[in-house]
């Protein structure tokens, strides 16, 4: 007997059958936004990854050599990927470029509640637009899909700031400040006691009525007041940037799911411009469950035209952490219409009728076993049928099948003529 | 600007929304059988491949260390991981055990038409049902999604044979034959010439006659002449096997596509009993679009309970040039229903008409750029809107948009009380 990889995930068909629901709609949602769904492949050369992130990331890549000694890694994420195609295309395609696509992703990193090795995704970008309605596009389509899955805004929330805003206060500090430092400080704020955050924002540079200071101001999620505070035009054209993105996001129909935090940054990504990140509401979730933003430089930095860019990528583990805690996840359960059942020799009658049902668009089975009445019925019942269609040699002599709701166990004699129906999905109930 | 890897493709919104409905129409197929979808990892432990399928596989695989030292390869097929999760739960799950599902899988192969190193598979199949019913499920399951492909029976035909077939007619002979090399040589014939074929088998240890005996025996495709031929019990039940598949399969709809192909072997695989390839009947594909068969042995050599098992696993790349050939494969196009088009400041009116656009369920783009009338209309044109709604303010001044077909270039003003409608879809004809 074999086991499967730690951080690899087997998924049998109850569980796929609820996280089949999610996916389609979240992909519904980004289909009617007029996301185009683009397929990607598994594998890139390491270098890209290296290029983008830096040297340390190949610790947390499946990175090797393949048999034509090319240094390859499995995709730890969608974005350098969508962006290498942007580059290779860049001529012939319409912008704004509107992206989707869902599939799994691979980091070597501790395994842990809604965290794999293997972690799926729904990717959703846009290319060619600077934009507010861009960044507003993408809030929408977010929110769109989270409440398309049952989710209402006493559920999530997101967390919206500008990448600049923390940058520039920390920069506008008099002090030699480790800016970089700093951000990761604040990215911990809510994982680490006041007391610890402040020495980590001393550590980073500042002095501690600094640190008060900036503290005090991010927590207060008051745009003019930060604008007061930092001073400087990188700071002030953030904060526009930001607000005209809360008002597109408004004409969207996404403001009501939007507020203001400060401290949100998003890491020391590769973000530019507005960023957010999806929270539940109620805390019991306590981790982001997902995160976006705007990344400006990543195409030219592939070798590409200047071309601005914004985007999100929902993850699966954590979205479904908020759904369950939400009860909005889908019920881990298969369903099946009809089963037709034999009794005696009848199956070429049998696979006529479930032949016919299976046209009508239905989910439909039937004896693959050769096996008696009651063990056929037993299956039946552990596959969920809703109705068994019992085509015996004695119905057949009647020109009859028996159609029995298995919730009830009520059964009646349906004439042929009358079953497999022209259309719709009777049961038992149509012919009682 | 990066290159993507050989072998691996990207996949682009024209290519992928043909490669997407043809998924789609494979998948819904499966459902409608009653196949349940399952969803697997990327990544196993690579001495899995190698107890099923000898050391020599490991030159095929994307085989490497994990930072945990463990051996681990790129899933090269499905079939392996099915059976690891059959067997971890074979207490709790009904059989027959029917999945499905579609992704990639990765062979370092020599690149060519229709093969890459990175390819897409949907595999169906059945395990615990010894039963010739489950073949013909197997066998009415690819009839079905072919033809509800666009295929027709003049299209493709299923090469039907049985494992024991080939095997038992080379054992029954009387030297000492070398029954796999033999085998290799009847799975190459149709890519050699016949006196390449000829030699091959006598290496094989067939003296010339016998060789020549096996070819016309196998080219006759006669089933009684093959029986009264190789005398030996084994040949005897295959062929008994074989037919009962068959006439199974008329019943479940799938005779038509079916043929009795001797010389069908699948290679030196895993397969125990009915084996079957699908061809293109125009012989303009020249290989196998793709096979299956049964496999009654597997699930027991990974710790097992006995489980038969039977599968087809459809691959997209080969399934495509038989589509094309066909004219069947859909077109490379995206669609989209509405462009909402704004001129002035109408961003919050647009936005409102987008949204409620969006939830009747249709493909809806608006301004992400605030270009100008001329710019969005191309842009609309690009992406192949039906109907553009062009939001004024003129129009709003009016309480109207004004409904724009883009075939036709028709357009004509509508009342707001009338669009964006309550239902349905309406285009300029319905107003003009």
């Amino acid at each position: 007997m074999y086991d499967g990889l730690k951080g690899f995930r087997d998924f049998y068909p109850g569980e796929m059958s609820a996280r089949r629901e999610v996916i389609d709609t979240l992909e519904e949602t980004a289909r009617r936004y007029g996301f185009r769904e683009v397929g990607t492949p598994a594998m890139e050369r390491t270098r890209m990854y290296v290029d983008k992130s830096g040297e340390e990331i190949v610790e947390e890549l499946y990175a090797f050599e393949d048999r034509g000694d090319r240094e390859v890694s499995l995709t730890p994420e969608l974005t350098p990927t969508v962006a290498r195609m942007v580059v290779a295309r860049q001529g012939a395609l319409a912008r704004p470029i509107k992206w989707f696509s869902t599939r799994p992703f691979w980091r070597y990193e501790q395994v842990q509640q809604g965290r794999f090795r293997e972690f799926y995704q729904t990717n959703v970008d846009i290319f060619g637009s600077a934009e507010p309605e861009a960044d507003a596009e993408i809030l929408s389509f977010a929110a769109g899909a989270l409440t398309a899955l049952g989710l209402t805004g006493d559920d999530f929330e997101f967390r919206v700031s500008h990448r600049d805003i923390l940058g520039g206060l920390l920069e506008s500090l008099d002090g030699d400040v480790d800016v970089e430092a700093a951000i990761r400080a604040v990215d911990k704020s809510e994982k680490i006691d006041d007391e610890a955050y402040h020495d980590l924002l001393v550590e980073a540079g500042l002095d501690p009525a600094e640190a008060e200071a900036v503290n005090d101001v991010l927590a207060a999620d008051d745009l003019d007041e930060l604008v007061a505070f930092a001073g400087t035009d990188r700071v002030e054209s953030a904060v526009e940037n930001l607000q005209a993105v809360l008002a597109a996001a408004e004409d969207f129909g996404a403001g009501d799911y939007c507020e203001v935090s400060l401290s949100t940054a998003r890491g020391l990504d590769y973000y530019t411009g507005v960023v957010f990140e999806c929270f539940d509401s109620t805390g019991e979730v306590s981790r982001s469950v997902f995160g976006g933003g705007r990344y400006d430089d990543l195409i030219e930095s592939f070798g590409g035209e200047p071309t601005p860019a914004v985007g999100v990528a929902p993850g699966l583990a954590p979205l479904s952490l908020l759904c369950q805690r939400a009860g909005v996840w889908p019920e881990e359960a298969t369903t099946t219409d009809y089963y037709v059942l034999t009794v005696g020799d009848t199956r070429a009658e049998a696979a006529e009728i479930t032949r016919r049902l299976r046209e009508l668009g239905h989910v439909v089975e039937t004896d693959l076993t050769t096996r008696g009445f009651g063990d056929q019925l037993s299956y039946a019942d552990g596959i969920d049928a809703e109705t068994v269609v019992v085509v015996g040699e004695q119905d057949l002599a009647d020109d009859a099948v028996t159609v029995k709701d298995m919730e009830s166990g009520n059964q009646t004699q349906v004439p042929l003529s009358e079953f497999p129906p022209e259309s719709g999905r009777p049961t038992y109930d149509d012919y009682a």
